[in-house]
């Protein structure tokens, strides 16, 4: 057989994954992974602590670079090369290199990581200098050197989602004062509206200007930087600084020009083995949606877990030529976490609102513990949600909230999620107990017991 | 139908869970608590906080008092008052009021929570006023009472399991030296050999001194005090005071001399109900096995999630009056953990000598990673043990270790061993990432898909 050639386009999380493990499944292939920036392979979610200086130097986000790439997972990385087209039929790909013309280039099989790219608002001055989206390593160094150059105040941050809040922590933590704008309120994906408050009034009390107000338009001072935004409300906030965190939007040009199939809301249209409508195409990572195990929906949940393992379930297909079965990407619960300004905000499987939205009738248990055993110094607070599917008495989805050990105990609930717990059978579970760990009987388990209760079953 | 009257015999965490869920179960069932201690519903595990000074009094580790218990959980609990004998067949308890002569009472049902004693050195001199055990509030009392009135430069702690290596810890927080002498080495029987010198050198470096030496003789001063302890390696180590905490041992007596049946070692027999070999006593915490739900094993695992747990089965059993199908405890996974001098270690399941005890061929898989993002300033080395049956390919047992992070994601374990995950499986868990809460991939995926590795799975 002769030696096949895999082209990777894409090289964050998930297109180094895929690359890496085409590499293993097929020793023989040649894989070449096509990345437009100069990074491959970095922690875009660490960026926030580089905008911080928790971490002091981009180099530190970047796992491996081109050279080690290529030595410890044999990929040949090619940095700055922006692919223009892929032809899946012909077999071939259209490339514009760093320095001369663009240029054809013969490949078996295509891996597409082309990620997702930050929504900006539509709104005139958008683009000024001082007007930044957080999503490249790239983009973070122009911020951070913007930053260092510049006397800043007030910074204004548009959308209170999980990035817009790290970046207000960051902001904060440089000395800079900081106001999110959200029509629905900061986090409220993940938080529902009874605990809203919760979250809101601790970030206030750190210092956040929360307004759930929604930016219309921007005034600019003489040299073109964005001075003041307008609200919805008829508020002028003054700033030296735009974020625009408002969402992302998966890059799928590259399948569309290339006929593949596309989903309505623009990912590139795959299987549950990363294969796309064509057969020698297989995608992966914030490009593509994954499979919600609680009830089969296919969601777009860009995350890093779903990145990582659509890109080794797409890279090892792409590579195995057809020995065996393929591999199969389960799917995802669906967890994420935030920690910002001291406190800590988890989120794992459906919310209220998306059990609604998936036609399940569910309610929701919330209950107020502590972390610790309450004469713990170390203790404090713990807001538990569970979520539950009143007909089968199943555990889908559970928030966390509080300044110690809320995410590492929202883990728990991704098995739980993954295989239905019953409430019933959740209160079951003997948990640790330690003071300075967990206290007598877990807020989790005390969620699960009134659920239970509220289900009809016997209290404990 | 008349009035059940309800003997619950001991009052910490099994009998005072007991007792009130008999009294929800039953309301109209007057149920009358036994404690011999003057405390009811006090946080045993909380005492080494109290010995630190962590926590100031007593009371403070006091849940309910009985006027309390009374008044919120309509249980009438007497303190100070020892039952010396059950008898079922004519439905009577003899008991020693705190002042008066001994008495006999009817009651139709009995629940036995007479939990467990700890164990004493069989060696001269082991009941020498510095010696002491740490298992009730009234001996933590007593001791903190002796600390107050003594100066001490140096203890020896004789047992290294989870009580010798928190006391430690508690003494060092109040400037006294300590020296744990066990012969198997600290927390032996939750962390394997592999993982031992982490353990060790931790506690080691924060200044406690180990010596896996066994206690063979006490040397007396004029007083009668001990002041040194002699080892089986002829060591002679001098000391102002002797904590002993080598374990415990059911209490039992009661059961014995009532004719019930009782284990080989030591525990009130009961099945899956709580109910024993006579038809209105029930028993539950400390003084009765447990299921194993890995395989299905009766276990002597005294921990807490357990006390309470077969505290409410069997006063739920006891009160039920055979209406419905009677509450059922399922058993335990076996959860526990430790936070002592900066580090903690969590073990769930079983561990590699106890699956070759319970016959089933299993293999550890050790990994050592980090708590969060290595460039985060809280990351901390985590390490990582899983063990796994490699017939089935399932997970049976895992332990941490590490200063940050460990207990709580420990806890994970708890429903995957639960349900017997694959490591296959446990590897597809989409656990939390975020920078300061865990790594991409974190350290137990890691394990996880080494060790599927090494069961011929393909890697990632």
């Amino acid at each position: 057989m002769p030696v096949q050639r895999i082209a990777v386009i894409g090289g964050v999380a998930s297109g180094t994954a895929a690359a890496a493990q085409a590499a293993r499944t097929d020793p023989s292939a040649e894989v070449v992974l096509f990345e437009q920036g100069p990074h491959i392979s970095y922690g875009a979610c660490e960026i926030p602590y580089y905008i911080s200086d928790a971490v002091d130097s981009a180099e530190k986000l970047v796992q491996f670079d081109a050279k080690r790439f290529l030595k410890e997972k044999r990929v040949v990385a090619r940095t700055g090369h922006t692919v223009l087209a892929i032809h899946p039929a012909r077999n071939r790909l259209t490339v514009k290199p760093p320095a001369g013309a663009q240029l054809e280039e013969r490949f078996d099989k295509f891996i597409l990581a082309t990620g997702a790219t930050a929504d900006t608002l539509d709104i005139d001055g958008a683009s000024a200098p001082n007007v930044f989206t957080i999503r490249t390593l790239e983009g973070a160094v122009d911020l951070k050197n913007w930053l260092a150059g510049h006397r800043i105040n007030h910074a204004v941050i548009i959308g209170g989602g999980y990035i817009g809040v790290e970046i207000s922590d960051s902001l904060m933590a440089r000395g800079i004062r900081a106001t999110t704008l959200d029509p629905s309120g900061v986090l409220h994906r993940y938080v529902s509206p009874a605990l809203q408050p919760v979250v809101a009034s601790h970030f206030t009390a750190r210092g956040l200007q929360i307004r759930r107000e929604r930016a219309v338009r921007f005034e600019h001072d003489a040299v073109g930087d964005v001075n003041a935004v307008l609200t919805d409300a008829g508020e002028r906030i003054g700033c030296q600084l735009v974020i625009v965190a408002i969402g992302i939007s998966p890059n799928s040009c590259l399948a569309k020009d290339a006929g593949l199939r596309v989903t309505p809301n623009g990912c590139v249209d795959v299987d549950e083995h990363m294969r796309s409508s064509a057969p020698n195409v297989w995608a992966c990572g914030d490009c593509v949606m994954t499979k919600r195990v609680v009830d089969g929906a296919w969601i777009y949940l860009p995350l890093s877990p779903a990145a990582f393992r659509t890109g080794h379930v797409a890279g090892e297909n792409a590579a195995r030529q057809g020995r065996g079965a393929p591999a199969r990407f389960p799917g995802v619960v669906g967890a994420s976490a935030v920690r910002a300004l001291g406190l800590e905000v988890a989120h794992v499987g459906l919310s209220l609102a998306e059990a609604r939205d998936a036609g399940i009738d569910a309610f929701a248990e919330k209950v107020e513990g502590f972390s610790r055993v309450s004469v713990d110094p170390g203790s404090r607070r713990l807001y538990v949600e569970l979520v539950v599917d009143r007909a089968r008495g199943r555990l889908i989805g559970g928030t966390l909230v509080g300044e110690d050990g809320a995410a590492l105990r929202a883990n728990i609930l991704v098995p739980l999620i993954w295989k239905g717990w019953t409430v019933d059978a959740v209160r079951d579970l003997d948990l640790i107990y330690n003071p300075p760990i967990a206290p007598a009987i877990d807020p989790l388990l005390t969620a699960a017991n009134r659920a239970a209760r509220n289900l009809g079953r016997a209290s404990l």
